[in-house]
Protein backbone atom coordinates (compact mmCIF):
# COMPACT_ATOMS: atom_id res chain seq x y z
CA UNK A 1 0.00 0.00 0.00
CA UNK A 2 1.58 3.43 -0.85
CA UNK A 3 2.79 5.91 1.55
CA UNK A 4 -0.35 8.23 0.14
CA UNK A 5 -3.20 6.19 0.47
CA UNK A 6 -1.58 5.56 3.99
CA UNK A 7 -2.20 8.91 4.60
CA UNK A 8 -5.62 9.37 3.28
CA UNK A 9 -6.51 6.37 5.19
CA UNK A 10 -4.95 8.24 8.13
CA UNK A 11 -7.68 10.64 8.01
CA UNK A 12 -10.60 8.54 7.71
CA UNK A 13 -12.34 6.04 10.11
CA UNK A 14 -11.24 2.27 8.63
CA UNK A 15 -12.61 -1.06 8.78
CA UNK A 16 -12.64 -4.05 6.75
CA UNK A 17 -13.13 -4.11 2.82
CA UNK A 18 -14.22 -7.42 3.13
CA UNK A 19 -17.28 -6.78 5.50
CA UNK A 20 -18.27 -3.84 2.98
CA UNK A 21 -17.45 -6.59 -0.15
CA UNK A 22 -20.45 -8.83 1.66
CA UNK A 23 -22.47 -6.23 2.93
CA UNK A 24 -23.14 -5.18 -0.94
CA UNK A 25 -23.09 -8.29 -2.48
CA UNK A 26 -26.02 -9.33 0.46
CA UNK A 27 -27.74 -5.52 -0.79
CA UNK A 28 -27.64 -5.89 -4.92
CA UNK A 29 -28.98 -9.62 -4.26
CA UNK A 30 -31.92 -8.10 -2.41
CA UNK A 31 -32.06 -5.63 -5.53
CA UNK A 32 -32.13 -8.47 -7.72
CA UNK A 33 -34.95 -9.83 -5.98
CA UNK A 34 -37.46 -7.16 -6.06
CA UNK A 35 -36.67 -5.65 -9.02
CA UNK A 36 -37.06 -7.92 -12.47
CA UNK A 37 -34.74 -5.95 -14.34
CA UNK A 38 -30.83 -5.62 -13.90
CA UNK A 39 -31.10 -2.60 -15.55
CA UNK A 40 -33.22 -1.41 -13.03
CA UNK A 41 -30.95 -2.20 -10.55
CA UNK A 42 -28.38 -0.41 -11.97
CA UNK A 43 -30.64 2.45 -12.42
CA UNK A 44 -31.22 2.00 -8.21
CA UNK A 45 -27.54 1.72 -7.86
CA UNK A 46 -26.35 4.41 -9.83
CA UNK A 47 -29.21 6.85 -7.80
CA UNK A 48 -28.21 5.52 -3.75
CA UNK A 49 -24.12 6.71 -4.98
CA UNK A 50 -25.52 10.11 -6.07
CA UNK A 51 -27.46 10.57 -2.50
CA UNK A 52 -23.69 9.28 -1.16
CA UNK A 53 -22.15 10.85 -3.02
CA UNK A 54 -23.49 14.42 -1.92
CA UNK A 55 -22.99 13.36 1.71
CA UNK A 56 -19.29 12.22 0.96
CA UNK A 57 -18.30 15.12 -1.09
CA UNK A 58 -19.08 17.48 2.42
CA UNK A 59 -17.00 14.58 4.23
CA UNK A 60 -14.32 15.20 1.97
CA UNK A 61 -13.86 18.83 1.41
CA UNK A 62 -14.24 18.97 5.58
CA UNK A 63 -10.69 16.52 6.03
CA UNK A 64 -9.38 17.72 3.06
CA UNK A 65 -8.91 21.88 3.38
CA UNK A 66 -5.21 21.40 1.61
CA UNK A 67 -7.38 20.19 -1.84
CA UNK A 68 -7.52 23.16 -4.46
CA UNK A 69 -10.43 24.51 -6.09
CA UNK A 70 -10.58 22.32 -9.32
CA UNK A 71 -11.21 24.52 -12.35
CA UNK A 72 -10.65 21.97 -15.08
CA UNK A 73 -11.63 18.03 -15.36
CA UNK A 74 -7.52 16.79 -15.58
CA UNK A 75 -7.54 18.57 -11.87
CA UNK A 76 -10.81 17.41 -10.85
CA UNK A 77 -9.18 13.21 -12.50
CA UNK A 78 -6.27 14.08 -10.14
CA UNK A 79 -8.25 15.20 -7.06
CA UNK A 80 -11.00 11.51 -7.54
CA UNK A 81 -7.87 8.96 -8.49
CA UNK A 82 -4.87 10.83 -6.03
CA UNK A 83 -7.37 11.98 -3.17
CA UNK A 84 -11.01 10.78 -3.04
CA UNK A 85 -10.93 7.35 -4.50
CA UNK A 86 -7.35 6.20 -2.39
CA UNK A 87 -9.38 8.26 0.89
CA UNK A 88 -13.01 6.41 0.82
CA UNK A 89 -12.04 2.71 -1.15
CA UNK A 90 -8.57 2.18 0.57
CA UNK A 91 -7.49 1.41 -3.78
CA UNK A 92 -5.66 3.72 -6.16
CA UNK A 93 -7.06 4.85 -9.24
CA UNK A 94 -5.45 6.15 -12.64
CA UNK A 95 -7.12 8.38 -15.54
CA UNK A 96 -6.35 7.62 -18.45
CA UNK A 97 -8.28 7.33 -22.18
CA UNK A 98 -9.09 11.70 -22.73
CA UNK A 99 -11.46 12.03 -25.25
CA UNK A 100 -13.42 15.03 -26.40
CA UNK A 101 -11.38 17.85 -25.84
CA UNK A 102 -10.41 16.47 -22.42
CA UNK A 103 -14.61 16.07 -21.70
CA UNK A 104 -14.05 12.72 -21.60
CA UNK A 105 -11.97 10.08 -19.32
CA UNK A 106 -11.89 7.03 -17.83
CA UNK A 107 -10.42 6.14 -14.28
CA UNK A 108 -9.49 2.68 -13.67
CA UNK A 109 -9.89 1.01 -10.21
CA UNK A 110 -6.81 -1.34 -9.75
CA UNK A 111 -8.70 -3.18 -7.33
CA UNK A 112 -12.27 -3.16 -6.49
CA UNK A 113 -13.34 -3.79 -2.89
CA UNK A 114 -16.95 -3.95 -3.79
CA UNK A 115 -15.90 -7.17 -6.47
CA UNK A 116 -13.07 -8.92 -4.40
CA UNK A 117 -15.50 -12.05 -3.41
CA UNK A 118 -18.18 -11.47 -5.84
CA UNK A 119 -18.45 -13.34 -9.34
CA UNK A 120 -21.54 -11.82 -10.90
CA UNK A 121 -23.10 -13.99 -13.24
CA UNK A 122 -22.51 -13.20 -17.14
CA UNK A 123 -26.36 -13.35 -17.97
CA UNK A 124 -27.10 -10.70 -15.47
CA UNK A 125 -24.17 -8.66 -16.92
CA UNK A 126 -25.11 -8.83 -19.93
CA UNK A 127 -28.66 -8.33 -18.99
CA UNK A 128 -27.72 -4.94 -18.15
CA UNK A 129 -26.99 -4.92 -14.23
CA UNK A 130 -23.36 -2.44 -13.76
CA UNK A 131 -22.58 -4.14 -10.54
CA UNK A 132 -20.43 -1.19 -9.51
CA UNK A 133 -22.36 1.47 -10.50
CA UNK A 134 -22.45 2.87 -6.66
CA UNK A 135 -19.03 3.96 -6.90
CA UNK A 136 -19.67 5.35 -10.71
CA UNK A 137 -22.92 6.97 -8.83
CA UNK A 138 -20.95 8.28 -5.56
CA UNK A 139 -18.29 10.41 -8.41
CA UNK A 140 -21.53 11.62 -9.97
CA UNK A 141 -23.06 12.98 -6.85
CA UNK A 142 -19.99 14.12 -5.45
CA UNK A 143 -18.86 16.51 -8.57
CA UNK A 144 -22.27 17.53 -8.63
CA UNK A 145 -22.26 19.00 -5.21
CA UNK A 146 -18.81 20.84 -6.24
CA UNK A 147 -21.19 22.48 -9.32
CA UNK A 148 -19.56 19.89 -11.92
CA UNK A 149 -22.24 17.83 -13.72
CA UNK A 150 -21.25 14.40 -15.21
CA UNK A 151 -22.09 11.70 -16.09
CA UNK A 152 -20.84 8.29 -14.94
CA UNK A 153 -20.83 4.50 -15.89
CA UNK A 154 -19.08 1.79 -14.48
CA UNK A 155 -17.81 -1.58 -16.27
CA UNK A 156 -16.22 -4.26 -14.29
CA UNK A 157 -13.69 -5.97 -17.03
CA UNK A 158 -12.95 -9.29 -15.03
CA UNK A 159 -9.47 -7.64 -14.21
CA UNK A 160 -10.61 -4.31 -12.87
CA UNK A 161 -13.38 -1.49 -12.91
CA UNK A 162 -13.43 1.26 -15.00
CA UNK A 163 -15.40 4.45 -14.52
CA UNK A 164 -15.81 6.59 -17.66
CA UNK A 165 -16.83 9.85 -16.94
CA UNK A 166 -18.41 12.66 -19.51
CA UNK A 167 -18.13 16.13 -18.33
CA UNK A 168 -21.44 17.96 -19.03
CA UNK A 169 -21.95 21.22 -17.43
CA UNK A 170 -20.61 23.45 -14.57
CA UNK A 171 -23.72 24.14 -12.95
CA UNK A 172 -23.77 28.09 -12.45
CA UNK A 173 -26.41 29.33 -10.61
CA UNK A 174 -27.74 26.07 -8.50
CA UNK A 175 -26.91 26.08 -5.43
CA UNK A 176 -24.42 22.97 -4.56
CA UNK A 177 -26.76 19.64 -2.42
CA UNK A 178 -26.65 20.78 1.16
CA UNK A 179 -26.49 24.14 0.90
CA UNK A 180 -29.52 25.22 0.16
CA UNK A 181 -30.86 24.82 3.45
CA UNK B 1 -6.38 3.61 17.85
CA UNK B 2 -5.23 0.75 19.68
CA UNK B 3 -2.40 -1.37 19.16
CA UNK B 4 -4.34 -4.67 18.78
CA UNK B 5 -6.84 -2.82 16.47
CA UNK B 6 -4.07 -1.54 14.39
CA UNK B 7 -2.68 -4.90 14.18
CA UNK B 8 -5.92 -6.90 13.43
CA UNK B 9 -6.82 -4.26 10.76
CA UNK B 10 -3.29 -4.76 9.13
CA UNK B 11 -3.68 -8.11 8.50
CA UNK B 12 -7.51 -7.37 6.53
CA UNK B 13 -7.50 -4.92 3.46
CA UNK B 14 -9.20 -1.59 5.01
CA UNK B 15 -11.62 1.13 3.40
CA UNK B 16 -13.35 4.62 5.16
CA UNK B 17 -15.88 3.18 7.38
CA UNK B 18 -17.93 6.23 6.21
CA UNK B 19 -18.78 4.68 2.36
CA UNK B 20 -19.68 1.51 4.71
CA UNK B 21 -22.12 3.89 6.96
CA UNK B 22 -23.70 4.71 4.09
CA UNK B 23 -24.11 2.20 1.62
CA UNK B 24 -25.59 0.11 4.61
CA UNK B 25 -28.14 3.09 5.48
CA UNK B 26 -28.63 3.30 1.82
CA UNK B 27 -29.58 -0.65 1.79
CA UNK B 28 -32.06 -0.62 5.09
CA UNK B 29 -33.86 2.06 3.16
CA UNK B 30 -34.60 0.34 0.00
CA UNK B 31 -35.43 -2.87 2.68
CA UNK B 32 -38.03 -0.29 4.34
CA UNK B 33 -39.45 0.34 1.24
CA UNK B 34 -39.78 -3.24 -0.17
CA UNK B 35 -40.90 -4.80 3.49
CA UNK B 36 -44.27 -3.37 4.76
CA UNK B 37 -43.22 -4.29 8.38
CA UNK B 38 -39.82 -3.18 9.81
CA UNK B 39 -39.85 -6.19 11.72
CA UNK B 40 -39.68 -8.18 8.31
CA UNK B 41 -36.02 -5.58 7.86
CA UNK B 42 -34.76 -6.82 11.02
CA UNK B 43 -35.25 -10.75 10.37
CA UNK B 44 -33.73 -9.74 6.84
CA UNK B 45 -31.02 -8.06 8.02
CA UNK B 46 -30.14 -11.21 10.52
CA UNK B 47 -30.44 -13.76 7.45
CA UNK B 48 -28.03 -11.48 5.76
CA UNK B 49 -25.68 -11.48 8.21
CA UNK B 50 -25.54 -14.96 9.20
CA UNK B 51 -24.55 -15.69 5.81
CA UNK B 52 -21.96 -13.23 6.25
CA UNK B 53 -21.13 -14.65 9.11
CA UNK B 54 -20.14 -17.94 7.85
CA UNK B 55 -18.42 -16.52 5.01
CA UNK B 56 -16.50 -14.06 7.82
CA UNK B 57 -15.49 -17.22 9.83
CA UNK B 58 -13.80 -18.89 7.07
CA UNK B 59 -11.86 -15.71 6.08
CA UNK B 60 -11.13 -15.15 10.19
CA UNK B 61 -9.21 -18.52 10.43
CA UNK B 62 -7.69 -18.18 7.18
CA UNK B 63 -6.05 -14.91 8.88
CA UNK B 64 -6.09 -16.17 12.26
CA UNK B 65 -4.30 -19.30 12.69
CA UNK B 66 -2.55 -18.49 16.27
CA UNK B 67 -6.33 -17.75 17.84
CA UNK B 68 -6.74 -20.74 19.88
CA UNK B 69 -9.78 -23.13 19.69
CA UNK B 70 -12.00 -21.86 21.95
CA UNK B 71 -13.92 -24.40 24.91
CA UNK B 72 -16.37 -22.17 26.17
CA UNK B 73 -19.04 -19.26 26.00
CA UNK B 74 -15.77 -16.86 28.11
CA UNK B 75 -13.31 -17.95 25.26
CA UNK B 76 -15.77 -17.01 22.50
CA UNK B 77 -16.31 -13.89 24.13
CA UNK B 78 -12.41 -12.88 23.94
CA UNK B 79 -11.82 -14.07 20.63
CA UNK B 80 -14.94 -11.78 19.28
CA UNK B 81 -14.07 -8.71 21.61
CA UNK B 82 -10.20 -9.22 21.21
CA UNK B 83 -10.05 -10.42 17.53
CA UNK B 84 -12.91 -10.67 15.02
CA UNK B 85 -14.68 -7.65 16.15
CA UNK B 86 -11.67 -5.23 15.53
CA UNK B 87 -10.66 -7.06 12.57
CA UNK B 88 -14.02 -6.36 10.75
CA UNK B 89 -15.13 -3.54 12.23
CA UNK B 90 -12.47 -1.47 13.18
CA UNK B 91 -13.51 -0.99 16.63
CA UNK B 92 -12.92 -2.39 19.96
CA UNK B 93 -15.66 -4.21 22.26
CA UNK B 94 -16.18 -5.60 25.56
CA UNK B 95 -18.13 -8.55 26.82
CA UNK B 96 -19.86 -8.11 29.75
CA UNK B 97 -23.67 -9.06 32.11
CA UNK B 98 -23.17 -12.69 32.08
CA UNK B 99 -26.14 -14.63 33.36
CA UNK B 100 -27.57 -17.88 33.50
CA UNK B 101 -24.04 -19.59 34.00
CA UNK B 102 -22.34 -18.07 31.74
CA UNK B 103 -24.76 -18.89 28.92
CA UNK B 104 -25.75 -15.38 28.13
CA UNK B 105 -23.36 -12.14 27.62
CA UNK B 106 -23.46 -9.01 26.20
CA UNK B 107 -21.09 -7.10 24.03
CA UNK B 108 -20.81 -3.65 23.84
CA UNK B 109 -19.79 -2.07 20.68
CA UNK B 110 -17.76 1.17 21.67
CA UNK B 111 -18.89 2.80 18.61
CA UNK B 112 -20.81 1.34 15.60
CA UNK B 113 -19.67 1.87 12.02
CA UNK B 114 -23.18 1.78 10.65
CA UNK B 115 -24.97 3.95 13.13
CA UNK B 116 -22.19 7.20 12.64
CA UNK B 117 -23.51 9.33 10.14
CA UNK B 118 -27.06 7.76 10.59
CA UNK B 119 -30.18 8.68 12.74
CA UNK B 120 -33.26 5.67 13.23
CA UNK B 121 -36.31 7.51 13.25
CA UNK B 122 -37.51 6.41 16.65
CA UNK B 123 -41.32 5.30 15.61
CA UNK B 124 -39.31 2.61 12.98
CA UNK B 125 -37.03 1.50 16.54
CA UNK B 126 -40.52 1.05 18.22
CA UNK B 127 -41.95 -0.61 15.62
CA UNK B 128 -39.62 -3.80 15.48
CA UNK B 129 -36.73 -2.56 13.74
CA UNK B 130 -33.10 -2.97 14.79
CA UNK B 131 -30.80 -1.67 12.72
CA UNK B 132 -27.11 -3.26 13.37
CA UNK B 133 -29.35 -6.74 13.28
CA UNK B 134 -26.78 -7.48 10.29
CA UNK B 135 -23.64 -7.39 13.02
CA UNK B 136 -25.56 -9.62 15.44
CA UNK B 137 -26.90 -11.93 12.50
CA UNK B 138 -23.01 -11.90 11.18
CA UNK B 139 -21.70 -13.41 14.81
CA UNK B 140 -24.35 -15.93 14.82
CA UNK B 141 -23.52 -17.11 11.00
CA UNK B 142 -19.56 -16.75 12.16
CA UNK B 143 -20.45 -18.79 15.80
CA UNK B 144 -22.51 -21.54 13.63
CA UNK B 145 -19.74 -22.08 11.28
CA UNK B 146 -17.49 -22.86 13.90
CA UNK B 147 -20.29 -25.38 16.00
CA UNK B 148 -21.72 -22.93 18.15
CA UNK B 149 -25.60 -22.53 17.80
CA UNK B 150 -26.24 -19.34 19.69
CA UNK B 151 -29.09 -16.66 19.48
CA UNK B 152 -28.00 -12.97 18.92
CA UNK B 153 -29.84 -9.53 18.90
CA UNK B 154 -28.38 -6.10 18.68
CA UNK B 155 -30.23 -3.41 20.16
CA UNK B 156 -29.28 0.41 19.38
CA UNK B 157 -29.13 2.53 22.37
CA UNK B 158 -28.07 5.81 21.28
CA UNK B 159 -24.84 5.86 22.98
CA UNK B 160 -23.17 2.84 21.71
CA UNK B 161 -24.77 -0.50 20.64
CA UNK B 162 -25.08 -4.51 22.72
CA UNK B 163 -25.53 -7.29 20.84
CA UNK B 164 -26.97 -9.51 23.30
CA UNK B 165 -25.85 -13.29 22.98
CA UNK B 166 -27.29 -16.40 24.20
CA UNK B 167 -25.85 -19.68 23.84
CA UNK B 168 -27.62 -22.58 22.74
CA UNK B 169 -25.89 -25.88 21.67
CA UNK B 170 -22.59 -26.82 20.20
CA UNK B 171 -23.17 -28.33 16.84
CA UNK B 172 -21.90 -31.95 17.32
CA UNK B 173 -22.94 -34.23 14.68
CA UNK B 174 -23.10 -31.63 11.61
CA UNK B 175 -20.44 -30.09 9.52
CA UNK B 176 -19.62 -26.53 10.01
CA UNK B 177 -20.72 -24.19 6.94
CA UNK B 178 -18.56 -24.51 3.77
CA UNK B 179 -17.45 -28.17 4.68
CA UNK B 180 -20.07 -30.16 3.21
CA UNK B 181 -18.84 -29.77 0.16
Amino acid sequence: MSKAIKQNLADSKKMSAELFCLTYGAMVTEMLKDYEDPKDVTIQLDKMGFNMGTRLADDFLAKNANVPRCVDTRQIADVLCRNAIPCYLGISATASSWTSGDREFTITLEANPLTELVQVPAHLVSAGLSYSQLIAGAIRGALEAVHFKVYASATDTGANTEIRIRFDQVLKDSLPAGEDD
